[in-house]
């Protein structure tokens, strides 16, 4: 039993050991993996259960489903635009309605709307369901197709739908909702109660996901676990799952002229340089303080501090999922265009850092004239975007406080931080039942899983982890690539001979999930 | 005789002090003014003659002389979007040969095209006049009219000529063109013969003004001087001069993923940046690296080496600006928006460090998402523009490979630099023809200037100074500002009681200049 198999390793001591500091003032540290022992996903009995009628009912619905993905995905909702979000609410609300959820509605908040949704099955057990309706703003150039056309096209991995949100996240969700649909319409309800809370500001850092929970918290904490409707498969397909996500902290940094100097009105003639402060180069020395020169380890004083070496089940579960990750390195790293990791690491220190590591990231920069040419001005503000991944028990406040105090302890008091979002990491257990049942079901269609104890990118499952006290668990087999970048998809009907799923099998094993969740103990 | 008392002058000895280092590594250098001896332009003879029938044609000829400059304004030439370049050319063409010069032609260039026109005086005498016919981009905010609407508007100084071009530099070129025709048309033909050099890329840093010189090299040789038109008054109607410009270095610094890490095709997820290489953060660190924390002193070894001391003469004109400089300094600031210079800089520190430094600029810098709210990427390329004035006898490739072997040693050879234009410095000396001319012509009309030995803006008068080795004086009287901002303008009308000259006073002053230069010896 994993529990117990877990709970039998010896725990042969974690420490943080500097690296080769890039600078004098603050080394980075370098979580160790110092056991041998490795979590095997196969040591997980598979789910033995069948449900031929729904899976019968998918099988002959199978393109009016295809088509409500392609309904999801052609209702733009870009949260930082505010395009399209008030609709796609009402359409996932409405699609809670005809599916037969007792309560469905919008939940207002300070932002933009939540969806609250409620089925009662009459059940013993309930499931949450975490669904995000937004997507990321659009790429101007390097898409193939319209982003919210719901384009079909044909790759070399099948045909796939190719769309923003075609993979994060409205595809897979509107997928997991059309396993309802095939179990409600064969066996008449679910075998669990379900309790979906959806929100439309995940790719803003989720700022008002609390005020979503506030209104049903003490429900909520009924729940056995909450699901995440998510494609976890590799183009070879491979399964990864992660017990935990990062948190994030996201800020602006901005310069302008003022008392301290700089011309405060608007730009001015380029020459004056030369007895006049320029704010943009006050930023980039600000951001340059950051970070070393290679911009890989933060200097911002006790910024690591807060970071906790990884416990005995993130480091088994770090060592069953190593011989995937090195197998693929060098696939991944093609995948993203990049030649090399950080300080040309290894692929093994490359996880370690890619699980265990806190980030400094800027994700946008801009002042000035950026035309073709020549314009010679001395700016009055330059603006930059920056994150930073956090990892436990690292805190996004805690985090914040402590860039300010560098940027004031380095002589930066003209530099304003304005916070964007933030929010804490999550962690799970993987001996958890709603875990155990995923990764039973996992092993039933022949891809024992992977399972990472975080993935590096940030969701806001502490609300769940942490408020409600609840497992968490983004699942389902189905592959997609591309979020946050041009050409997004999700595979629907993949090419002959292919491990991954298609649509019909990725909504089968959500109907598996549920009656495997509503059978654990 | 200014000569002589230039020459009388005792030096006392210039030498260049370190200020208090803001780093270990390079302190910058501060120019010295030790004499207390004053250049005094009042010791120059005003200018004597008359030429009644030319000012009275002026007068009555106002109405279309105004509409001339507002063709000009009208007319788009922003060379650093290639638009209107072409038409504009032709216009300036054009009207030469409407003036009767005997040559007018374009010239074509590897870049945008130049313009040559002659007027054959049969005259003893040869001026050369350089015009400039492009323009600065217009911002996208900030105006308070079309910028190509030719907006007449009336402000507190009086009435205005509002638009890109207003006085930097099309319409003070059109009003000596004015002033031309009243003298040819009243007297049959000019008092100088007229060489008339035009080129569409000032803005650009003049790429290919000497393809321009080329053709004509010779021939200009044999000029007295170039005289470029020009509003040299002050809001109060004082008159700046300038015996020099200085040079420039324009250029890209890029930071992109490749060979050494980082994304090399697309941007990816921020969250990746744990364990990849970011572009911007390289470009950042690449730039803090060239000055101090403050901006203000460049870090790159052997930078100063090149700048000579101030000569006598420059200090001399120094001392001469010094007082209406400090009067000033107050209100120069407000107009800019500026509440204090550099390192809290008395207003004469501030002067010589105007006069006499190099700088080190950011004009622009962009990279990955600068929408609303968040986007979480990694961006895989990260660019800025900058520019380094020049002071003599700095060159502008020399100072590029100063920054390249710095980039180099620092360990930025991933980050590309892309020479976008540069050019040297230039000087005259108040003690030519031309300058004397010029100076006596101020005088006749009350407005005995303040010389300064140059200015900190830049110009490719290196070409007529050093390649031909002529004297060259941008001069004229008359009012405007914004270049190179928002609501740019010159005064065509005077508030009554204003000593700015209006539009008429402008033309005349031109009138005259050119038969003191034709009687200087």
């Amino acid at each position: 039993m994993r529990v117990s198999r877990l709970a039998a390793v010896v725990a042969l001591g974690i420490a943080c050991q500097p690296s080769t500091p890039p600078s004098s003032e603050v080394t980075r540290p370098r979580a160790q993996v110092t056991t041998a022992e490795t979590f095997d996903a196969k040591q997980v009995p598979p789910y033995t259960g069948a449900h031929d009628a729904a899976y019968a009912f998918i099988d002959a619905n199978l393109r009016a489903h295809v088509e409500n993905l392609r309904r999801w995905v052609r209702q733009p909702s870009i949260s930082a635009q505010n395009n399209g979000i008030q609709r796609m609410a009402e359409l996932v609300r409405d699609d809670l309605i005809a599916l037969g959820f007792k309560e469905a509605e919008l939940v207002p908040t300070t932002g933009h709307p939540g969806v609250w949704g409620y089925y009662d099955a009459g059940a013993e057990k309930t499931l949450a369901v975490y669904m995000m309706y937004d997507v990321q703003p659009v790429e101007p150039t390097g898409w193939s197709v319209d982003a919210f056309e719901g384009a079909l096209v044909d790759r070399p991995l099948g045909k796939v739908l190719m769309a923003r949100g075609a993979t994060n996240q409205k595809a897979p969700e509107r997928a997991f909702l059309n396993a309802l649909e095939a179990i409600i319409r064969t066996q008449g309800k679910l075998p669990v109660n379900l309790m979906v809370v959806a929100e439309g500001e995940e790719e803003l850092g989720s700022p008002h996901f609390n005020e979503v929970i506030d209104k049903y918290e003490a429900r909520l904490k009924t729940a056995s676990g909450v699901f995440f409707p998510f494609n976890s498969q590799e183009p070879d397909g491979d399964v990864g799952m992660f017990m935990g996500v990062k948190g994030i902290l996201a800020f602006e940094m901005e310069a302008r002229g003022g008392p301290h100097g700089g011309p405060v009105k608007s730009e001015i003639h380029g020459s004056y340089k030369v007895i006049t402060d320029s704010p943009v180069l006050r930023l980039t020395q600000a951001i340059a303080s950051l970070t070393s020169p290679d911009g890989n380890t933060i200097l911002v004083p006790r910024y690591y501090d807060a970071i906790r070496a990884p416990s005995d089940e993130e480091q088994q579960l770090t060592n069953g999922m190593l011989p995937q990750w090195v197998a693929q390195d060098s696939a991944s790293r093609a995948g993203m265009g990049i030649e090399q990791w950080i300080d040309s690491m290894s692929a093994r220190d490359a996880l370690i850092e890619y699980l265990f590591s806190t980030t400094m990231n800027v994700d946008g920069i801009w002042s000035g004239y950026s035309g073709p040419g020549m314009k010679t001005i001395l700016p009055h503000v330059a603006t930059a975007k920056l994150d930073s991944r956090l990892v436990p028990d690292q805190d996004p406040d805690s985090a914040l406080a402590l860039i300010r105090a560098h940027l004031d302890a380095k002589g930066f008091t003209d530099v304003t931080l304005r916070k964007l979002s933030g929010y804490p990491p999550a962690q799970s257990s993987v001996s958890a039942p709603l875990v155990r049942a995923a990764i039973g079901t996992y092993h039933k269609y022949g891809f024992p899983p992977s399972v990472a104890p975080r993935l590096a990118g940030s969701a806001p499952y502490y609300v769940f982890t942490k408020r409600l006290g609840l497992p968490m668990v983004a699942g389902g087999i189905g592959h997609g690539s591309g979020a946050h970048g041009p050409d997004e998809y999700m595979v629907i009907e993949p090419k002959s001979g292919s491990r991954v799923a298609g649509l019909a099998a990725i909504e089968k094993f959500y109907v598996d999930l549920l009656y495997a969740l509503s059978a654990a103990r």
